[in-house]
């Protein structure tokens, strides 16, 4: 099931330079798995935000959840949901 | 160049039956062709709403305003965009 | 799985008051239909709205989607969705 | 009577881990004590964010005031309460 | 219990002069009758606008609601509930 | 002239314990002293919320003003005043 | 005493030219005579739009309100109303 | 030229004391010359609120940036502007 | 002086179609004379909205309401005025 | 393609008084630099607010994301990009 998520990230202004480098470098490794495994299908950067739209490929709410709330910045984003479904218009009977 | 578009759809109590019916198979083969073309790469319903994420794929500012001011139900619609790239975690140079 | 559905009606005025009389009731008898058959748990009248807050326990979005927007009412709503998870507090493993 | 409160928490980012811990540990057994004596009737996670929505069952405004204002997370938790009653097409009498 | 009601009255202007006039008369005896009954405590107009402040005081949420639904002006008023109770300060046991 | 008032309390965290018991106590004795006098004429607890609704009887702004900004708590409080008026439909000539 | 006053118009566009000619005529008149009388002290209009900041110098709120209820065009107005008084760094005592 | 401008002030609770009496200070008599020049027409407080509405007469935007950006509170203040001109309906050619 | 503006368009559905046709024809014309005569600076279109953000070089708030009120359009327009300066980074002295 | 950019400055007041100083300047420097590569066409300042209204000039989305987010205040910006085009109705063919 697909799932639109907005993501919106504010670092605190005294998170250590090198506690915020590692919890960058682990926010990536962690989105880049999940990419891989085909549950996190889209990641876009929102032109002068630091933020991102993402569409998500997931079983079910629970992994959803799972998955958001495991992000190393959870505790920095604003995170916004919306279940998505086929268009009727989409010509792709499956478009992920 | 990728831009991310909501649109929501109002039609009017009074828009006879079969006009609705002829604006709305304008507004799939419309949408059909140009997803054919690449150029309406995504579009999703959201769930419960008369309402879709789309993500274009097109030109320039010039050629997305074209399109979306094109669509046989823009007078209905509400819509936003935003302009999206890519993400430094995208395990895609090309994520469209 | 669950969703959580907030639904706000507004009727025309100038809707005729049969037509009005057979919208609701067909509302009414679609509504419970759903309701015994388990798909929609819980509907709650909002104090002082013509509102309703409602539990829905579907297979997915699509099937979500299909009895929303099958809804008699559906023109004439504002609708909300937001999807539900089993809270690690519960003392339930499916509350629903 | 019936309420239906939304609970959105936010965790100070200064608060030591184990007070942060001793405080989740008597939210739960507080939230647990509420949902086996029936006053708490439903909680659910909202996916993707630290928030949950809930169902109260109570004697009056009294209660459950009593109740939400003695929640260990009450001075982290963002709390909007909607009164609610039975609703004229629900199927049953009493939907809890 | 009293609850706190806002309502926001927008009367249709091609509502016929006489039909309004009669609803006006309407709804004028049926808050007089709940106020001298004592269930609707207070009503105030709220300076510069066509819309009220007014305090109830009924057993729960169904008589609230009955009550509301009721108004002769309810299809044409935006109303917002607000539960209130006793505050700590009060020095009234009972200030309604 | 009467004024409705609304009051919503953020206490800030790092305010020592004590120090927030003595202004508590301070605005509680304040409040009083004023319910007294016949000023604040009525003060009510939201529900699930640190805030009230109160209703003032003053001379004029400028004493309302005074009285609210020399509320203790003042520094913590978001308010906002809405004049009130006699209701057409009140069924007293002098509903305070 | 002192309100700020927010008038803001919409003239419905199936309102005959002459009726709105005449409601703008008696407009005009109903608020001059108020300049005049020292009740409505100053009106501005707002760049850009057809709307006006006003200032009145008026007994107490039923005033206010008797004479915006007054308006020839309250019926197609949204008005806001905030109460004003004496700064402290005024240099005037009585600044209207 | 007119603007009309509204200024809501927020102390940050760490500010020490007298700093934040120097700075009261040092706007109060940056406020009186200004009055007294005659470029700061009109100052108001907002009943309950540390915020007031004012009216500037001054050469063109770049000064009233100048008198603006200068106020000793100008970090710790909001500020809205909006361009006013004479009401047609007023009565005098030069309202300020 | 220079004016940034928001114009957001909403033609009326029974528009007749000569009647639109007349008002654009005279609105591209009113806007080509403004901009010729370098007082209507800059006019760009908003992609996907029927909307545009405009620079304005006028005399002062009087010439730009005049003008704005005269757009053949202003009644079908929602329209916001922001008073610019000069920007202390510019690079040229007059940046229009 | 051109951009429309909001920027809205908030900086923290504990950022030391040498630091905000050399922030400044490398901000200005920058900003000029792009404008003088013609990237940066418009900045203006908001009359009475630490913020902007500017114009860019850039090849694509990328481009400007790399400049907007290579501002040495953009983790003090709140930052709001709208895509712009030509204006139908534009005198020039070529409006930057």
């Amino acid at each position: 099931m697909l799932y639109h998520v907005f993501m919106d990230v504010t670092l605190p202004r005294d998170l250590p330079a090198d506690e915020t480098a590692r919890i960058l470098a682990r926010e990536k490794a962690y989105s880049q798995d999940l990419q891989r495994s085909g549950k996190w299908r889209h990641i876009w950067r929102i032109a002068g935000q630091y933020a991102n739209y993402s569409v998500f490929d997931v079983q079910d709410h629970d992994e959803l959840h799972r998955i958001l709330s495991g992000l190393p910045l959870f505790d920095f984003m604003d995170i916004r949901v919306t279940p998505l479904l086929r268009h009727p218009s989409a010509i792709r009977e499956d478009d992920r």
